[in-house]
């Protein structure tokens, strides 16, 4: 944490500062978690380092295959350098199996594979409690247009290939995820690009053997240790050492 | 290998035989390696085993995404039964960094990231070497229309992500890959899927901090045993136990 530089929003995870750069903004990512609209908190030592390693870790993986995205390089152990977006206001959620609020909706099994990956939308709202919406709702409220959903989808689509693959090599199901989508501007130029995180807290993780939830749902559902699950996900990635126990200040590789 | 069967194919690194169910075909894996349009040859104990093992990894994977292929199931250590195609005389180059032909072709140098991901042809025929052709020469000499192009391009792409990630999650870098495709029919409607093999024979892979070869090269270019680096790649995947050594029959996980 930097005192020095100006906070410009604090949220339930994360921090974000003013940037070192015009057009950049600092994300720290803090140990704190919420749940069930915030209702359920707590703080969880070495959450914010994992994720902050875990979000540089796939954000430079789509970097690679030419997913735009915001991430510009890690600062510290709980902060990164991103470009500042102006965020859509929606959770962009795509999902591969029944869990969660679909589950409950649609009174489907966790872990029913869905006849195709499902995009779908809710609005960025705590008060409201983060409601479903439609592509309809979408445009009438003008929080995006019809061509810029088309491209949201694609994005969203892409983003749930390669992370399918990341996942799947390391022998973990991606049940869903939820990503943030901003734009960012070139002159009259308008691109949009994934922002905020991609973590075990904003996917949902199983063991392909076990079923083992690796996600935020341990904490949601008191299945155990938070930083374990995740420690486990960053170990198989080859972002821990080997042999590595969870620990509140998890030493990562590089 | 199943004596009974009737043989229709044989290849350069597979045998074809008659499945077991009508529409099916078993593919064998055999040990040969071929470079240089067969003028290298070589019979490397162990490599079938392992591409029958990986090409089924892959071909799950991509079922689970919802990318079509042929893969049905594995029969033994060598065999996998598949669904029969009628193959678009094509190979399908997806290429993410300037390697082989291209950088000859380009006077680029081998890694050098590409501005964007390049699919492009070879006519496969073994005489004239496999030429490269254009989207011009496919539609004039009725091998693909535009229509089975434009949907070649995007299964190619959608195995790009998916590959990439795959890769991307166990440190290794998917430089580029050849694929094929073929055709099959429910009645009147014909669906365009990714068939042959994935597979280090079918892909340029390369460790992310060494740059170490994991792929066919390592044949080509004399730079040591093919059965180590392939066994590596099933390694890093979950294929065979950590501690495994390459071997003549190499002990697969499952
Ligand atoms: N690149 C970015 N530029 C601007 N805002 C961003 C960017 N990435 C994420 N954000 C926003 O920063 C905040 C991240 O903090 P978080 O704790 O997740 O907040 P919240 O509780 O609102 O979800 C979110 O409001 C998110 O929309
Ligand atoms: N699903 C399939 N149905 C029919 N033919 C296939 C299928 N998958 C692959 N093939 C063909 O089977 C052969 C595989 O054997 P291989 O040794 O690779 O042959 P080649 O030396 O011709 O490349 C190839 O000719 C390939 O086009
Ligand atoms: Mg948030
Ligand atoms: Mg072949």
């Amino acid at each position: 944490m930097a005192p020095r530089r100006k906070k410009i929003y604090e949220g339930k995870a994360k921090i974000l500062y003013e940037g070192t750069e015009p057009g950049t903004l600092v994300q720290y990512f803090k140990d704190d978690a919420t749940a069930f609209n915030a209702q359920k908190k707590a703080t969880i030592e070495g959450k914010g380092v994992l994720n902050n390693r875990l979000s540089e870790f796939f954000m430079q993986g789509l970097t690679n295959i030419g997913v735009p995205n915001h991430f510009i390089r890690r600062i510290n152990m709980r902060e990164q350098l991103i470009r500042q977006v102006e965020i859509i206001p929606l959770e962009v959620i795509v999902r591969n199996f029944a869990a969660g609020s679909l589950s409950k909706r649609l009174g489907l099994e966790e872990g029913t594979q869905l006849p195709r990956p499902i995009v779908e939308y809710s609005f960025k709202n705590d008060e409201l409690g983060d409601p479903m919406v439609s592509e309809e709702y979408v445009i009438a409220f003008g929080w995006a247009s019809q061509q810029d959903l088309d491209d949201i989808v694609s994005l969203a689509l892409r983003v749930n290939d390669f992370l399918s693959g990341v996942f799947f090599g390391v022998g973990i199901k991606l049940v869903d995820f939820k990503i943030e989508i901003g734009r960012i501007w070139d002159g009259d130029f308008m691109r949009l690009i994934v922002a905020d995180e991609i973590s075990p807290d904003s996917c949902r993780l199983w063991d392909v053997k076990t079923g083992q939830k690796l996600d935020k749902d341990v904490f949601r559902r008191d299945l155990g240790s938070l930083t374990d699950a995740y420690t486990e996900v960053a170990r198989r990635l080859g972002l821990m050492p080997a042999n590595a126990t969870p620990m509140n200040k998890p030493t990562l590789i590089n």
